[in-house]
């Protein structure tokens, strides 16, 4: 526990040190689960997105893109559910003034038993050594039963009030569990209140009233309310997809985790829409190629498990989480859900307009049912950003940081280095840069020894470095070294741009 | 002027029918002044994006990016001035209820001066012919002498009131003037006040009072609260630029001319930092550096024109904007600002950290000045989709309609159509996609007759026309239609790729 805390420490001071990500605001002292990608955040980030952008529209001839606007109709939420349903249930502490969702003290307090169970398992292994059985210990020994059946009580009885829409409950839970304020210490709670997350905004058009507009929690309805604009004008047919990315906003009470849970976040999503009926064939379809999608990036397999729900949304029928391994263990970092008619239905009876597909083959219209992809940026930005940030220990004896990005999402495909920085090496580093600039993102360095220069480029996730030495200037050659491998070869300059850009194409990595 | 606005709805209505821009939540009769950009919008505004970021980013060794929060630290907004000045003059009528801006109110009934002015110099020109001196005939005839000075008379007091802030003088003017609420004829009128428009939102975190932010009204201020972290981190000399792309929103009263002036709407902004005393120098640089990337698309020469600002605002000491002839004529499409220190010294007084760079080579600190460039990435849309839209006769004595878009740009780089959708051509012009779509965005289409789906592919802009026929299977050539020659040429399939990748490729058309 202390190691992966320890390593997500890292990572998040590593992300500022190399201009990865800032807090937003940061010189007003930060703006809370809010945060800016620097320099080099700006580029991983940019390269994700089109790494997604063109395996979806582009190598897919039935999906085209879209890119609606961050303000919609408000009438749009109400039809989405959003406006009705879209709460928390927040509690506040009276002497404190903290707020808090309900759910989560609870959580919090269930989660703590949990470690009081682990603490007398991890007790028991090391009095035992290698005779411990688990299986046997957890089952027979009375403090560990009595922990994991309290804890299960809990969990379920909060899950029926929520269901239940039970909020007295919830409180009466809070109360009889004798749960204190962590800021203060008191237990004087108000009433649980469900508290809508979406942001709100008035448009100032009118004297009258101002109407009330919402900043979009998912880019999902941009789509679905665009659905006939872009069939009819794009003349697609059944089955196709849009794909879409963009920002959405939740106004979370709890958020932490980094760029984890953001009030202000990026999604990459594709809407598919099927026949009525072919749902779940599509649906196991786009499993496997998101799957797939992931796999080309190598970050590890075993940072990847799917996480099927078994309960589900009221408006899906199959659903299914991407999970990886962040630095606070596996965590949702992209759904799959078979989203059936719902969105496309609730359209056509808030707007009046007929949201359909006539079928030339079924000779008929139909509502066309729909599979989402859909997957966080910011949490895909993590999860590329935390795998690949290594501490080596090197066959001399000594370390290295190194951030082992695949090359084809690293901010800088290469860094020019001259060897001194006189005898015309900085001038012949310049022509190369001059060359390389118009494919590839490049860099100069020339300042500090050879060897920190490398390992600054290693920790900065650098895949190539070319080295300018004086054998170049006679025979047009250079030193080519390799970031993972920290392998080093003389290539000719006017052989590199094909070099690096092979290692860097998009079609090396994903066919 | 009956033409002009002919050519402006022909815009907005091809930009619907090929699928370039919807009306936002088209389904809910929209939001005002709100546009979502459908499959071909959305990879025409992505490849502008990326033209301007590897023009800006990669070719520059001293720019690097960002990518800011929407969201910040509302002292900000404070710093910058926007929380108390960035306002418009609003009046209501009381019978209507109905808002307008108030400078809006007396700038129309100038307007109509102006063409009362115009309509009797059009009737002395028919009269008169080809004798008719239109430079006497101002300078004479009294009517149009009269209308020319009251018209500036009420411009020259507007703009007296406003830089005074005299807003009762405004209403004084409006009332004096008699002029009516559009809507219902009343004269009825409230006093004048001033209306911040930054969207407004609250963080709801905190049990006792949510917090104000605000959406950002421009993207700049993201680029200077993170002067210190990019420069620091990115190890930066003097001079260097931090470029970012991102949305921005005003709460715009009057807000029209389709997404020239939107209320939600995207910045491409370069922040240039230098010396005190050499912005005048880098001002001339960025001056030029833009012209030619305009130049580069070949939009016409004739459609730019610089206009110098003569007052400035007060952060700035020299300013420019670069304005594009747009189908309701000459409008800014992009700023350069030489905007001194003000910002940062701005944001040192109110976050208390320095914002300084140790300038090695003059062995002192000090706080940099700032070249902005600031083009709007809509209405670069705009520019780029309404100059390249074109109505043409052909030599047959038929005309066709073209978008004749720069070929970096297009959306579509290649439409590959089998002539007849049986004999094995459907599926050799599937292996050409299958080739292709690795590098280029294309499209396969093989609905109607031939010179239909040319014409189809004219309007909407793709560049490339490749026709499978029954002696593609033979020899393994088809026929390469350009769109801007329409000349037809056999080409080998083996030399597709290269051969449009070229014509497309960045570096033909930046170099």
């Amino acid at each position: 526990m202390a190691k992966q805390e320890d390593l997500f420490k890292n990572v998040i001071s590593h992300a500022k040190e190399y201009g990865y990500i800032f807090a937003s605001s940061e010189i007003y002292d930060g703006l809370s689960a809010v945060y800016d990608y620097g320099q080099n955040g700006a580029e991983l980030k940019k390269n994700i997105k089109d790494y997604w952008w063109k395996s979806m529209v582009q190598l897919h001839q039935n999906i085209v893109g879209l890119d609606a606007a961050i303000l919609m109709h408000p009438t749009t939420w109400k039809a989405s559910g959003h406006v009705d349903a879209f709460n928390d249930p927040l509690i506040d502490n009276k002497d404190s003034k903290k707020r808090y969702r309900a759910d989560v003290l609870v959580e919090d307090y269930a989660e703590k038993i949990h470690q009081k169970a682990e603490k007398e398992i991890a007790k028991a292994r090391k009095r035992f050594g290698d005779a411990f059985n688990e299986e046997e210990f957890v089952t027979t020994n009375p403090r560990v039963i009595r922990y994991r059946k309290e804890r299960k009580e809990i969990l379920e009885r909060l899950a029926k009030s929520l269901t239940e829409e039970d909020l007295d409950d919830v409180k009466a839970l809070i109360e009889e569990l004798e749960i204190a304020c962590p800021e203060s210490g008191s237990k004087n709670w108000t009433n649980v209140k469900q508290f809508n997350l979406m942001f709100g905004t008035k448009l100032g058009a009118s004297a009258e009233t101002a109407s009330d507009l919402y900043l979009r929690p998912e880019t999902a309805q941009g789509i679905f309310v665009n659905f006939s604009n872009v069939q009819k004008t794009g003349r697609m047919k059944i089955p196709f997809g849009i794909a879409q990315i963009g920002k959405a906003f939740r106004n979370e009470i709890v958020a932490r985790q980094f760029i984890f849970r953001q009030r202000e976040f990026e999604q990459m999503e594709m809407q598919f829409f099927v026949r009525p009926g072919e749902e779940l064939k599509w649906f196991e379809h786009w499993k496997e190629t998101r799957q797939n999608w992931h796999d080309s990036l190598g970050l590890g397999k075993e940072n990847y498990r799917f996480h099927d729900h078994e309960k589900m949304a009221h408006y899906a029928n199959a659903a299914t989480d991407i999970e990886f391994n962040f630095p606070f263990g596996f965590k949702e970092l992209e759904g799959i859900h078979s989203r059936t008619d719902f969105d496309l239905k609730a359209h056509e009876e808030h707007s009046g307009k007929k949201l359909r597909f006539y079928d030339p083959e079924l000779k008929e219209n139909y509502v066309p049912y729909v599979i989402e992809t859909s997957i966080g940026l910011d949490r895909m930005f993590l999860a590329v950003f935390s795998s690949s940030l290594k501490e080596e220990q090197l066959e001399d004896g000594s370390s290295r940081t190194v951030l082992k990005l695949p090359a084809v999402l690293a901010p800088t495909k290469a860094a020019v280095l001259p060897l001194v920085k006189k005898d015309g090496l900085p001038e012949l580093a310049q022509e190369i840069i001059d060359e390389l600039k118009w494919d590839l993102q490049v860099q100069y360095d020339e300042k500090d020894a050879i060897g920190r220069r490398y390992r600054r480029q290693d920790a900065a996730g650098t895949p190539f470095c070319i080295t300018v030495d004086h054998e170049s200037l006679e025979d047009k050659t250079v030193t080519l070294r390799y970031r993972d491998s920290m392998e080093q070869k003389r290539v000719k300059i006017s052989e590199l741009a094909t070099l690096i850009k092979e290692e860097v194409d998009f079609k090396k990595w994903l066919k």
